[in-house]
């Protein structure tokens, strides 16, 4: 389509997205453009609006409009219990279950030494310091139970034992090799009271 | 994510892509958010684009910036032969075998009586029209071999006929139950010079 910019420009843009291809990309355009320009829109404006308001939570780093989110600021939660989760999507698979109801802190990653991913791109230190803050009795570890996120489990496990702090890891409920986003809200609110 | 308008926002514009569920849109606005918010804007701004200045060339139905496509402009393309094609990726996929220097009439669709869409829907009245002008000799039909794109082949192929022109069918080259799109060069080639 070597005369269409704006049609080659859509395709190239539509690749950014992870998990898409040229020829997924260029189904996604031709959908788009012969029967959903409204969608185009929508998703134009959309993009534009959570790339420029969509920041980090101060406290809790998961993704907020504003400077706290609104789960740090709720009163009725039980800030001595801290669970740590890897994204925003598996901190929402938590809140699902309404079987907890402490706070959080997202790092918005898992440790991955192969792809250079340490422990200050996901805020390590500062979870270090929140959980010695004085207010935290307990260190919930609700990172995905793959190789990455059990490593990344242990890594905080050992720090945070070594400064004295109760830690647990959600129970062994959690179907090993799965990833907690698409984990039954049963399964995980029973590895909740569970947790060791 | 209850508190954050931008983020789900963003989930739901994304599912308007077709083949992009709930899951996939969280993990697709993830990535975008976290890794590469300059990729969003490079999208949003594809998007709009597009949206807004694509259209269909006069001639041929293709997408194109301009009243008439580049390709029905191209005075050395041979103004004998139509080749009729579902989408402009089909387009695509035969102007990369090169063995083709004819024009083209792009359906965008094809017949889908259980979709509803018919023959107004893909522009048959004008592809007729076009054939029956004087200056095509031969049109060919390269819909998918599917069994909507053979229907449509069908229609088109019957109603020419009646009218006297010679109708022609990419050969059986090409796998049956394919889309065009996927499949190798060297088999549209063959295809087109043993079509029948
Ligand atoms: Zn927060
Ligand atoms: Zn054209």
């Amino acid at each position: 389509m070597a005369d269409n910019n704006s049609l080659n420009a859509l395709i190239e843009g539509l690749r950014r997205l992870p998990g898409v291809g040229v020829k997924s990309a260029s189904r996604m355009a031709f959908h788009l453009l012969q029967h959903d320009r409204a969608g185009a829109q929508v998703l134009a404006q959309a993009l534009q609006q959570a790339s420029t308001q969509i920041r980090h939570c101060a406290r809790c780093h998961t993704f907020t409009e504003s400077e706290i989110c609104q789960t740090c600021l709720d009163p009725s939660r039980d800030a001595s219990k801290l669970c740590v989760v890897e994204t925003p999507a598996d901190q929402a698979a938590v809140e699902r279950t309404s079987a907890y109801r402490g706070l959080y802190f997202v790092l918005m990653g898992k440790l991955s030494p192969l792809d250079g991913i340490g422990p200050n791109d996901i805020g390590l230190a500062k979870l270090f310091d929140r959980a010695t803050s004085g207010l935290v009795q307990e260190v919930i570890l609700a990172t995905n139970f793959t190789a990455e996120g059990e490593a990344t489990a242990h890594v905080i496990a050992e720090a945070l034992k070594a400064r004295g702090l109760k830690v647990t890891r959600l129970a062994r409920g959690v179907p090993a090799g799965s990833e907690l986003e698409y984990v039954d809200l049963g399964t995980i609110a029973h590895a909740m009271v569970d947790r060791r």
